[in-house]
């Protein structure tokens, strides 16, 4: 892994965004061991959805909705969070005058290993392409959840770097919008995102877990995995329908 | 096949729904020979639309609206109905108290090898989820169409069990919604399905065709299916588009 | 290469359109070496969008709207343009009478070797279905784009004939619709497209080139996709993020 | 009133739906003097929505999706439910051989005087028209809540009978639905109403109230009302903002 | 009136588009005395949408899609067709180079008192204006059917001049549209419509009358619109719900 | 006026809002003169609109999305803006412990004479209720612009305060939702907005001038206005529309 990783020290900023928009230079980093339980629970997110119901917590968004780009993969890891909003000059002047505001590149620069870029982005222009999904695989990301549109679906599968987002178009965001906030809190598809949340992704869709709560949904998540473990093995031995084990 | 499976026997009910909502234990059996000849045609359901057209009948709905899991999936049988509805209690309270008025498995007991299950369901939650979907694939289900949505995407993949589903979503109907009628007449995008109306479902979309004009559908049907097949080895062999056979 | 492909004869008609609102009955031939120098282009929708807002030329479509039948098609071609409105006819009448007015059929009959089929469709019903795209690929076009439904998607990549378009759904536009133009100036997905325009598709979505101004796309597409080239090849290297190349 | 009112007596039914699918002749009466209480509540569905979060209870829609004939109607009364979904044949057909299914006038011939009938309608077709809303003025109902479509706008405003409904069309559901079941358990909006539930409606929107907590909510709501009325008085005595009365 | 307004003479044309993309210069009038028979019948829509189906035509639309700008406003009048699409360049070229390809203003030149303009629109952006409205009032238009965008409602209000619209935008067409074709066949909301159409549009929706069929529809409207009168006094006469007359 | 809201002093705070959360206490005041002026154009949102168009200024929203309450209401004045997004517990635990994190009555509480507040709101829930309408009139606040949904309307009427929201809905954002920045930059409907820029709107839509091009927008829009009430004199006098003054 690059030196330039490490927690305690800071790349060079690229100066995309003003630093004083820069809230967390770095994700506050997950208990030791939290993320590869997580990743051993099959079909995540809706096992935690669960859980995260009966806690009273919402936080989990449909595939339907957030639409993953690489069908089967599964990811987890802490929320790096960006906010993108329109800029007000006609593309055709920022364009010619290649005045590109977007500051998700600042974003891969703090990534830490293992980080998952959450963007409040813009809809129907693109907030994420090819050349920078390239980069957040390069810096260790897990992928990227994105409420708005991305681009370059081809490279982003070439690289293997996932991607969760409501929309696909080729028109950029580049000289579009403009990233006003970095690890601030953000809102995605309905749900407040904190840096720092624990963010898992499936093909059924996106949890997020506020960092507070997630050893506690962790806990139950797991008991609840092994539980439905145990009923599919019922199934598979020919229970009845009648007769199958239930928590209800 | 299991023995609790015979139409004429009715296993031990699951109580998940009062008996008297079931409109009928066992869903009608089609004609012998009916659902296979279903089954021998390519693109069958462009080739149902364009035959319930010419008699008048609705009854096919884009894939569009109802989106295959399994994108190469085709099935064939008749319709086991299920109507879900919203509950009016918070779930936060439904959660904690355990309070599953979910009925899909009372459908899954009540299923007859074959059967498809038809959710006349509640959108923004899961209507079905994998083990769920699990217990329907060993029960000999073909399938199921949900106007709704479905969970544990991944799961009833792994199980080979198509769905047919307007939404994708972790968040679960459990404490949700109530299962309120069994094989009554329902609505699904746009639709009246009664039980035993016959199911086709492929790529394209999903049609129901009423039982009791299933016969007339099919023989139309097949015989379509004949001249396009003369058709498209006319295109094969050269023909010029000006040529080329029409009914038209 | 089919001797009826020649650009200077004229197959004969097919009929299912009156000739005076055939506008062109061959589609100009673009460049020579144009489309494959488009080709030779990754991620081609992307940098093409680029190019256009740097220009001051709408033009660019996502793949959330014009959704692809085969996720990893790519193609280039001159635009064959089709224009379909809706029936006043209840469609029981017209199925039962046979009344077809649709005729993307003569356009399949009039397209040259690499032709894009671009329809200006109807939503809700199939402006393409699996004969029509097997004639398609006889004729030797790239696909085609439709705003509106399209059916037998089954069909349709047997034969590996692409196809971008809003919708699918197995219901006919055969007894719905009406072909009114072939040749005109067309509106797809809110972007004007004339006869000739090249097209350009990925899974990323659909660039519309207006024909006058391809050379001058072209010439500043290779141009970027050059530099991008050497972007990723700098990220491959170990770059730092703030000293990646950057045009802006 | 006219005697065929009363509710110890039934009138003769008008047979546009079969008897076994009237769960319940007459709607259950609310306690008396409930329906006045509620009305005396200025913005009532916003007060109510409040309490019913307090309580756990869903049941608040919005007049963004049920949307007001007569802007500045206010209506209270037990809920008279019907269910329509569509019928399977052409309406060409249909409308030829008339057959009418819809059995809304059931409906009103079953109304007591202050009944609002609440229909778990058909979207894109009228489930009721001016003769029918008449009908239902003349048989002393409060009005009609409807997620579907209405017509004859101006023929209910003349005759000042107000309707909520999800939209607006001149086509008929006559030959289109079939009304399956009248005082069911049904769906409106997302949200369930059984027969005797509280429907209380104004231009802010549409509240559900269940019947077994009508009383509960009332209590709840009248404190509230009190309490919001005594806020406004002191913003209207110029109390700075910061000093403003609060519960919270 | 003024003479200029003679359908035997043509008014000097002004040029935004060119002569060859109008089709008619004067759009067919209707035989003598329809529109005011039709104009005759209450809650025409409606009325007129039923005698529609039992003839097998469609061609009626919500007001929920067409919303009014005013309320109360009934028009009947022959259909003065137009069809905009949308230009290529960037509005900012656009706008400061004042190129203007809208051309309703030519469709106001050929209008007859009575037409009404019937526009094939474009979404997000205004098609007409206050001072087109202005225009088109002085014209002696009935008023104007539009799909896409309006502005200047207080303007259209002011001067008494009815548009029915799927959208009420600021945002000028002027520099981002052009007007492809005035009298030719279009489609409107679904619904294709052809100059001479009939159109009668209230607060209930709008119909589009073919033509050919106008004197058939009228009489058949004539007919129920009298029978709808006697069953609206059977109603204020006190008869019961049970024995109110029924053609079905 | 009340002392209270003398610029240079700052009213107690209310505590809703961590201060520091706050980015402004008081707006920025617009030159002299300047609002007053864009008070004297007649449908004022057209007429801007199309001078942004010109400025290459994106900033018009259509009243089909922001719907005005108050329908004849025209109000001008600079942006107070608001931030809300949702919160994370279940509404049920917000309810019973009353717990309020919106703070739109600080916005208040800040607001001088004239301001116009601009919520970057919450949708499905009321981001302004009517107590909240009322203390916004007392404060002399020209009226609300809110991207999410409002409540109340009948007060918000009563005290003639008017808004122009995305949705109307009973359901209280006071458990739901949480403000997290006050006059800070957000986007509303698309557009950006920042604190100060001036709001214009009326029942075509809302203009949002970025407050640096002000005086350049006011200064071309009085032209445009002129030009446009000479044109309007034209038709008055029966110029032939051929004949009519035009810029382009």
């Amino acid at each position: 892994m690059n030196d330039s990783f490490a927690p305690n020290s800071v790349p060079k900023l690229t100066g995309k965004i003003s630093p004083d928009r820069i809230r967390l230079l770095r994700t506050p980093r997950p208990p030791h061991g939290l993320i590869e339980k997580f990743k051993s629970i099959a079909d995540a997110t809706s096992v935690i959805a669960d859980v995260m119901d009966e806690l009273g917590i919402s936080g989990a968004v449909g595939a339907s909705l957030l639409k993953p780009t690489l069908p089967t993969a599964r990811i987890v890891g802490p929320a790096l969070t960006v906010r993108n909003i329109m800029q007000r000059e006609h593309v055709y002047e920022t364009a010619r005058a290649r005045v590109n505001r977007m500051a998700e590149f600042e974003a891969h620069n703090l990534a830490l290993p293992g980080d998952v870029v959450v963007i409040d982005g813009v809809a129907g222009v693109s907030n994420m392409g090819g050349i920078s999904a390239q980069t957040g695989k390069r810096q260790g990301e897990a992928g990227a959840i994105i409420s708005g549109g991305v681009r370059d679906v081809g490279h982003s599968r070439r690289v293997d770097y996932p991607l969760w987002a409501t929309e696909i178009t080729p028109v950029t965001g580049k000289w579009r919008i403009e990233t006003v906030e970095i690890n601030g809190d953000i809102q995605v598809a309905g749900i407040r995102v904190s840096p720092g949340d624990i963010v898992v992704a499936d093909e059924t869709g996106v949890c997020f877990v506020p960092i507070a709560r997630a050893a506690e949904v962790l806990e139950l998540a797991l008991a609840k995995a092994a539980f439905e473990h145990e009923k599919c093995n019922a199934i598979d031995a020919g229970t009845a329908v009648a007769d199958l084990p239930s928590k209800e």
